[in-house]
């Protein structure tokens, strides 16, 4: 890594924080308090870790106002540290800047709109009738076999594959093994045998999407698999044709949205959840992760499913009764009703 | 899309539907009621969508015979309108027919035997002993590294990866990201330490299977892993080694199956549920999506396992109390005892 | 597949074995009881097989003490049989060796620093600053375009893909759609819009790490996500940034690791489990399929979560009850002190 030497007074303004201690001092990497040394800048963002604080070697450290007294080094106050922390790095350690260029290797239909400033990495296939905006990198091995359109500044980092219709919007991320515009799964029963339904829609990325490792988003049948502006996908997840995902929402890992669902604005996903088909998530609803949703959600908020984890040995005991827990509240209810006769008739 | 156009009256013909209305009205496309215009076919399955249909600009519409009178346009009577919209739309948008032909990119060995009309594209790799039969396609990126046979008009759409001994039968699709014949997870502790089993067998595929993007499928270990005819696989499924599954069986996304469990013919295994191994699912088994199933199941039905979703305050609440739900159940043993006793010394 | 044949005697000598029968008889493959014929070496763990083993037509079995006496054929006695079955099928089948060579196709960096004996497969592409040991293996289509070093006899099956810095030890395996290296789902919240961390960590596989099909492994933000040595991941796993597995731990498919989750020595992480972030496992824990995992666990054993599969209408019906086993427990709560007053009332 290429350090890019700041002085704490330089970083400091760019994140618009306000510097207690030596401003002159050079910050050249970001770090976290255990591991920083000199040139280092870290960060506090709990007390959990107020013990390494006193203890760190960084030269500079981001912290709230609550925290900065107890700064042993440089401090930086911000209302945000951790998000003060990832704009910082940013700056320390700038992503590299690709060089526009198409590589031999690269298989490109004459046919194809191409911006400025473009990259197209080596083993690259891409199909007639796409549109590819100034600034867009396409990583080596990525596979384009229909009409695409690509947004300013959008990232293909490795072996992405479309094989559907697909807009993109500017400066999304697709991480390597996604693959885009694949058939869903629909399929109707003819007597035992199941035919294939056609599908003809689109996958639609708003802008600032982030697509994570082997995710899979599948075309629409009809209409068109939405995802909206800001919307972050983690690594291994499912999103079934015709689901719509509104804007700023993140799903975690290994999630899995069953066709034609409606995800709702500012939504978090936990990892490893559930969502069932032909249902509708309001704005700001939260699931935990390994939650199974097969309501509707129309209140934002938590909501959780399962079970807690137990010892094997009273974990069977519990699981067992969960097979009759029915009967118990039928039990339960007689006695009740035993009692208050008892009662009455003492 | 280039629009092949019908009239209803071919179209019927064709789906062997009726028409009340005049048949010589032009199809061009299919749509669903809301968004179709001129020359649009679309179809109503549910009366859910009994508004949809009065409103529609539709030029013909499927319908069932219960909802013919209320079609406000052409209608195409049919006892199963899904089914038959499903094949009409194969007419009016069908599938691009692919030109037979090798890219001159593509790595394929020369003791291969490969059949007539058969697509192989860039950047394809086919190692020794590969059989393909008459109009196959074999998609960009594809790589076979190990000998298989792929039977008469079965699909690579693209980048599917096969390393291991593989049978495919007719008319096969296999999506991006597909793994035919990885190792299984075979493993034997020798104290402490994992030594890897060999894995000598196949994967198996009947005709008409369909596998999802990123469906992993691994190799038998000493005999196949095997998936019957017109078996339906979507996204990001692993199914272990040696699983059989039978004909007409349809998994939906991120299940799993655990190694050398055995799963009848026309199952439906619902999303994220998992399989443990060893065990085996009779003929007409439906698993709910996110069950377990931890046990053979020998009686077809539909079988689920989980809790349902809650606030996180209700459900923190609830799953603590699940941990002694037997302790619980113990409790109002005795209470029915005891009032028993109570009730009899009155 | 070749066949090398060798006497039950010179294989029962390599696998440390007792022979009792003929060691001069031939052997030529493995094959299990059931399917086993002339030549043919098979094993039996356990007693569920007795019948097989009474009617194989097996050459040699390789059976525990217990039960020599019932092996119709040439038995070789071991304490371990699968173990044992396990080694002598590396014999009869050994992995091809593959002949060093780097594919006219490959793309390499000059500024690579290649060791003797290395395969380099089709279309490979790898980019400057790499270090690849002896007797390493590339699969086609595998893709590095970080910094990385690759230890002795580490093998690529095919179309890896590597995108962040990554050391990987000796006689790793990795398997096709594997991704190493990734950013992780670093994100903080600026007033309901997702910035990016960034990720300046590595990935770091001990040696003998085995990592299944379409499993992603995603690079540390600031400090490393490792794997211990001797770890095995199936296929299709999630293992986030900063996650650490001890030695010997083996995880099976479908499971995630949330984020700085810390996982000990020789656990078991059953199939489809889901592993909350910053929590630690102790060594020697082990968990059940399709569990989740929301605490960290402190002493070793099996534990579980989740609920029994039941027909749908019971576990309706339950599942229901779930919702208020809370209240349940203070309705038994209170006719537990009711009946108490009623009796001492008596």
């Amino acid at each position: 890594m290429d350090y890019m030497p700041y002085t704490v007074h330089e970083l400091a303004h760019k994140i618009e924080g306000e510097v207690i201690g030596s401003a002159e001092v050079k910050l050249t990497h970001v770090a976290d308090l255990e591991d920083a040394n000199v040139g280092g800048l870290s960060f506090i963002a709990s007390n959990q870790y107020l013990d390494k604080l006193k203890k760190t070697k960084a030269s500079a450290v981001i912290v709230s106002q609550e925290f900065a007294a107890e700064c042993p080094t440089v401090a930086i106050v911000s209302p945000n540290p951790y998000l003060s922390f990832a704009r910082a790095a940013k700056y320390l350690h700038p992503s590299e800047k690709f060089v526009a260029h198409v590589h031999p290797t690269a298989i490109v239909h004459k046919d194809c709109d191409i911006g400025e400033n473009v990259f197209i990495g080596p083993n690259v296939v891409i199909s007639q009738k796409c549109s590819i905006s100034a600034n867009c990198y396409i990583g080596a091995g990525s596979i384009i076999t229909a009409p695409i359109e690509m947004g300013e500044g959008t990232i293909l980092v490795a072996r992405v594959t479309i094989v559907g219709p697909t807009l993109m919007g500017e400066r999304c991320i697709i991480h390597p093994g996604v693959v885009l515009g694949s058939d869903g799964f629909g399929l109707v029963d003819d007597h035992g045998v199941w035919e294939k339904i056609p599908h003809l829609g689109r996958v639609v990325l708003g802008d600032d999407v982030e697509v994570g490792v082997n995710t899979a988003i599948d075309r629409g049948a009809l209409k068109d698999t939405v995802i909206g502006n800001g919307v972050k996908l983690d690594n291994q997840i499912q999103i079934a044709h015709n689901v719509i995902i509104g804007d700023h929402t993140a799903i975690a890992g290994c999630a899995g949205i069953a066709g034609s669902t409606e995800i709702g604005k500012h939504c978090q996903i936990g990892a490893a959840s559930g969502i069932k088909g032909h249902i509708k998530l309001a704005d700001g609803v939260r699931i935990s992760g390994m939650s199974a949703v097969r309501q509707s959600i129309s209140e934002p908020g938590l909501y959780s499913s399962g079970t807690a984890l137990q010892d094997v040995k009273s974990w069977l005991r519990n699981a067992t009764r969960f097979k009759s827990i029915d009967k118990l509240y039928k039990q339960v209810n007689e006695l009740t009703k035993k009692l208050e006769v008892l009662d009455k008739g003492k």
